[in-house]
């Protein structure tokens, strides 16, 4: 049996293996066979209904069908095919017979593709928010870890002011968050079933639509048959929902990179997430952390690939479409391999407290100063002014900001004759945070509760 | 006056002119004025309830602002300032003096950046939406001007199946409807306020935010101080919705631009939508839709300009966050501009249906000459085979599908020996379609109803 | 044994496998294979010179090594293994024991990967080149198949000038050619041998790096041991240039697809590079070309991931880099498979002359009519109105612009009384043509010529 | 006069000013206007030659043109025209009258673009080159300023290895000496002429298209007409050669952002190099740098967006293909600005050679350990497991490595019974690199040596 359902067009035609290779897809759409499987079983039950199966030839079907799975299950060859469509229909036949001939009436593989590839998102796209639920409790469990462990906060990667460990772990929960929401939106918009549009015009079958909807498991339908089968924004949309997520975590991974440095010595990475090097023994190298800030890069890549190949391509189905399986498969499966490392690597951060604090050189307490003078009813531009000089004279003077004498604090601004007691402590300097959301540590406390039933609810 | 507000830090600095221009913003972010007096203006009544300004100081900075507002109106010259936010506080010192020295108290540059942007979407991406909507009510406009015609359906630009051309138009409305909703989504998912974040760390102002977020109109308060700086997701979500827009609407820019060739000719353009050659003066180019057709390259260079920027940056902010401006002004602009010139474009299309009805030739109904063996009991697989030899015995005798004689039908098959009427009827083919969603004209009567009432209740 | 050569860095260590999976790339570095077996003997050879190996041992490397490609050619599994520089080594220590312990000495993986990618295309561009130069005969073939047909020019895919099938066909075999200089330029400046470098600053055993690089066969040394282990722009180059070549080939893709649709008719497909479809038995679909449309989409999206991998990125060696591994070898891969496809693909294709004479409708004289008036003295731009008028006279009473009457003529411009013969005449109007590299006749024969001699000399 | 040439082909033509506004070009190609210029004069030398123009008539234009000329410098308003051509051309018929409505005698805007995109890029790619000598110099110029200074090689972040601070300076040269390779062969391949190929039939006017090369200052000639007016790849080529550039100095830009935080301290940027922040007095900020890594993103964007515009159209000219306007005066732009920046950032470089001696620590000397034992003998990899016990053994007893005892040398490996003399003497390990390449003194004495050669010969 040849491999395609296509045979009797063209009688006499020479295959050029070149173009027989180019043109065949079952390596890149294997991952879809389990979708087919429902699909062609959901579509012999509407065929039945519409009464174009009768009653022996749907069991033969029915049976036929259970008869391929265990073929698949057992390891079947399937690269003589054509494509999973092709695969599934002729295994079909081998095994049910005439009936299994008459699965294909009133359907196209135009429509099978997508019903296919909306089966696999709607199961790919919660178990990927899954994994996302999974590094945000890795990252509530370091945010736990070192309660009061105050570091500094970086801005430009300069130290900017003291903020709590636990705030800055936190940060990335509520990241991470909008990154599950993202994918919730995308998997609900494409949840809609295309079956009974056909090539492109609908069917000639009277298939009752919402049946095989419910079949699917399927929310709603899909309202224009061309449309049906032309449309690939869905998985677009997943593939942008996906790569935004990568994309915070290359950033947490850059910090973390930082932070693990000789120079920062901020966290120590266990050794489980590092490597050492072939030819420097010393080496403890965050391996995973660096493939993971170049991560989103893979995310990226599959979405390029295929808005370019959208781009100005005729609508309705053309073949360019094709190439859209790499992009859908490889987009779920990078993610979901660069979301289980990123979680196991979180938990293998262990936050240095000491060297967290020795970071915290007193002129981050530059804001705190000028704060002080505002306090005193100077107006802040001028007290940002007065705090930036206090900031000059000790660097040209080679001290700490703390270093300055009664004097000379007073001869900056007559305000500054007595500074108030712990204006130099970052517990203190955090504690003077007043906002919602802030590094204060009551409103931490509050910030980590309301993360902890938000994850804890979603797990 | 200078025109940094940090001038103090760096005392005996010597500028140097490349970097001065390479650092300031203020020729990007201009687009943000509108956005920055709000938030300027929320956040003086917030100081004023925290108490920082006191009564007679509120009133000068809110009357400073509304002076500054009208130096603004007039077209006061800003290419002295570093940036927006400089260009508001250094204006409001001076009109407003002293108390307009208050104004930046507890506050940071890094939370009205972000502020300013939110605020910003939040009136760009509903009028983005109303924009899709707009071209959606052209489609609809022109899938019911010709509500008789009936065209090939083409899949891999290869006629398949008569479809109406009214279910062809729709089926764009769909597709734009999708976007529509991801436009939604993005702009709910971004309305929260940051303000009271700081530089990344919090207040010390004791700002009531939820006020502030009242005063701003957003729906919620960003959770995390540090997040609410470094979070720049929300533009590219932004942009990912207008991108995928513009996307859909190239394909059906390259479907018109062939339809328009002189070898199909199934529309004309209005001479409004074309343009003439310099030197051809018999051509009539479709040169909007070759635009329409190039333009998502615009929006995804602007997605990738800023996932470039934002991967592997360090957390919180960092300059290069700077370059999300271009992007997400951009973004809008030519979002906009593409979606109004498609709206009008989509309205300089006139259908040509006796070019359509001759494009139908009778292989096109090969399909249904296989449902007519599948109705009297052939299985699919077998009649498209049949229907495969047919079409291939009538080209290569050089004949129409409808020229085989009767008993050549009857040779290629028993069941054919008499012809349903109205076999090769374009009409009567669209009839045959029973699901809904196809081209049969009960079916898209019902579409059109449906598609009418969602736009014209979401213009 | 471990299958990692630092294994007593960690001695405590667990495995996460999670991290562990994340971490390896033996799955992606495989295709360096040859060339690290290459570099390993080169380097044994190396270290012999320089004393590290004594007689006896350099024998026993290199009878180990070949007793390792032996295995390696017997499908030795490799997955035990971290990467490809660790199976070699570790194999080789299998092999010959003690001596192969040593080979390592001096050497990083961080130079053994570029070196290795170096040598992978020095051979994988030349036969990309190779390739381009089929797809060029094709064309070439093509071009020559049809000697004396004429189409319509288009812009805008509006008729515009008559010209040679010959002279279209003949425009893409210039457009490779530039492909092929791009593909040359990177081969030659990626010609640098990185042996020698360490894992950044050089190595303290005394290499005669220029022996290194003749024993490999490069043109050249790098300069600077850092630089040599961190570029990678040479990789990307590479993907640029193989990009732009499909570029090239999406855009003959289009037209292609466009000239064999029904309405077109300008060329027929070979049933070989042509599918049909489940269920329209009546198709034959351009899948090949349109696959090839598509192409472009691969090369860009490694193009692109890998540009977002180096993009701020720190010097030298990072982890971040093995991510250069896919889109490394699968560019060079996509781009192979879809330039044979494309050399197939126009072998397949068969000009019809009397469609595209048939579309050679007389508006697209409307320049030649422009000509006649410039001949006879008027300024261009008043005889471009004067045609454009009679094509709009024409037009507007249904008539073909030949079927204006003498009078008519006349009435537009005096000096149209008489029109020269064979103006409508789509031979004649490209026999008008005069200047070099035209659709002239003669000129084309030059082109042909100078095409078949470049394409001919590069096989 | 209407700002259109081609006006008289839609008589009652209703202009739709969304669809005017979509189409002008005006705005984004009126940097090609020196361009235009420059080949109008000479096409106008082309026509006199061919006979077109008589003398009278060459000479009028000529002196039009030179009028044109002094419009255009005195500020000419150009927004109502539709485009640079149509600009000059109707600029020159008011200034010249009837021989100036002969200057477009067998010319096509279509060729007239690539003319003068290519005109643009043959001076703006040299002056890119010379912006990369110029960063070029600027390193040079660092690396010679601290010859004396050890700093730790870094890979993953990690401190490897000692280099000389003027090896890691000089790194970045040899990158960048491929950047100006890149240009050079993007600038060569794209000298060719197209002035001749019409619109894409060629022309008429017998055109001696060598005069008209030899005028413009190009080297060669394109080869087909068609070609000619679709070809854009050159664009993509120089911005890919472009791009590259940058995306090796965002690599630059994030070391020095690391070496620049408290915590490293390598380098110090000069004040003109920093900004501070609005909110936080203290703070001194890489802004520059900080956009620098950003920078890429911008010519990616580029690139993208015209390799997206150029997908799957179709060959010859399109409107689409204006869409390289913006992307071409960009790149160059926005390269050169960065280039720009960039010099003038490394200018503002300080190294601060105790930072970077303080923050060798003597595990980097673990390396130096293991050749020790492989000078005495012992296999490389026993030698790199002995030296991994002896950081793990100082490691876990929280000592350096240099503070383990003789004994427990000894009992790690006989052979380190004795240690050699400055074996924890980062000089003397810099010094033990032996290739040519390495951070040997003596070895970057010479590389320095010979890059000062190339950049002084190139600048």
């Amino acid at each position: 049996m040849s491999g395609k359902v296509w045979g009797k067009r063209f009688a006499g035609r020479t295959a050029v293996p070149a173009l027989e290779r180019y043109n065949a897809s079952i390596g890149e759409d294997a991952f879809l066979l389990q979708a087919e499987m429902e699909a062609s079983r959901a579509y012999a039950l509407g065929l039945s209904s519409a009464g174009v199966l009768d009653g022996d030839e749907a069991a033969a079907v029915l049976r036929g069908l259970a008869a391929v799975g265990r073929r698949l299950a057992a390891g079947e060859d399937l690269s003589r095919f054509e494509d999973v469509h092709s695969a599934v229909e002729l295994l079909l036949i081998e095994e049910a017979g005439e009936p299994g001939r008459k699965l294909h009436t009133g359907r196209s593989r135009n429509e099978q593709v997508v019903t296919d590839e909306r089966l696999f998102l709607k199961s790919a796209l919660p178990a990927a928010a899954g994994a996302v639920a999974d590094v945000q409790k890795a990252l509530l469990a370091l945010a736990e870890s070192a309660p009061a462990a105050v570091m500094p906060g970086y801005t430009h990667l300069q130290r900017g002011q003291p903020v709590l460990f636990t705030h800055y772990a936190l940060s990335f929960v509520w990241a991470l968050e909008r990154g599950k929401d993202r994918i919730a939106d995308a998997a609900r918009r494409l949840d809609v079933c295309p079956l009974g549009s056909g090539a492109l015009a609908g069917s000639t079958v009277p298939l009752d639509r919402d049946a095989l909807r419910v079949e699917l498991g399927f929310a709603g339908l899909t309202e224009n048959s061309i449309d049906a089968v032309a449309d690939r924004s869905f998985i677009l949309e997943s593939l942008g929902a996906l790569g935004l997520v990568l994309l915070d975590l290359s950033r947490l991974a850059e910090d973390l990179i930082i932070f693990a440095s000789a120079e920062f010595g901020f966290i120590v990475l266990a050794d489980a997430a590092a490597t050492s090097s072939s030819l420097m023994p010393q080496k403890k190298n965050p391996d995973v952390l660096e493939l993971l800030r170049a991560a989103p890069g893979r995310l990226f890549a599959h979405y390029a690939r295929l808005f370019m190949v959208l781009k100005g391509t005729p609508w309705s189905y053309n073949k360019d479409l094709q190439e859209d399986k790499e992009p859908l498969r490889r987009g779920v499966e990078d993610a979901l391999r660069a979301l289980e490392a990123a979680a196991a690597a979180v938990r293998c951060v262990r936050p240095v407290p000491e060297r967290m604090a020795a970071a915290i050189d007193p002129s981050i307490f530059a804001t705190d100063l000028a704060d002080v003078l505002v306090e005193r009813g100077v107006a802040f531009r001028e007290a940002h002014g007065v705090a930036a000089e206090a900031v000059r004279l000790a660097e040209s003077s080679g001290r700490r900001l703390d270093g300055l004498k009664p004097d000379e604090f007073r001869g900056l601004h007559a305000a500054l004759a007595a500074l108030p007691a712990g204006l130099f402590d970052p517990r203190r300097s955090i504690e003077r945070k007043k906002t919602a959301g802030s590094t204060n540590p009551e409103m931490v406390r509050r910030q980590l509760k309301k993360a902890r039933a938000l994850v804890d609810g979603s797990g």
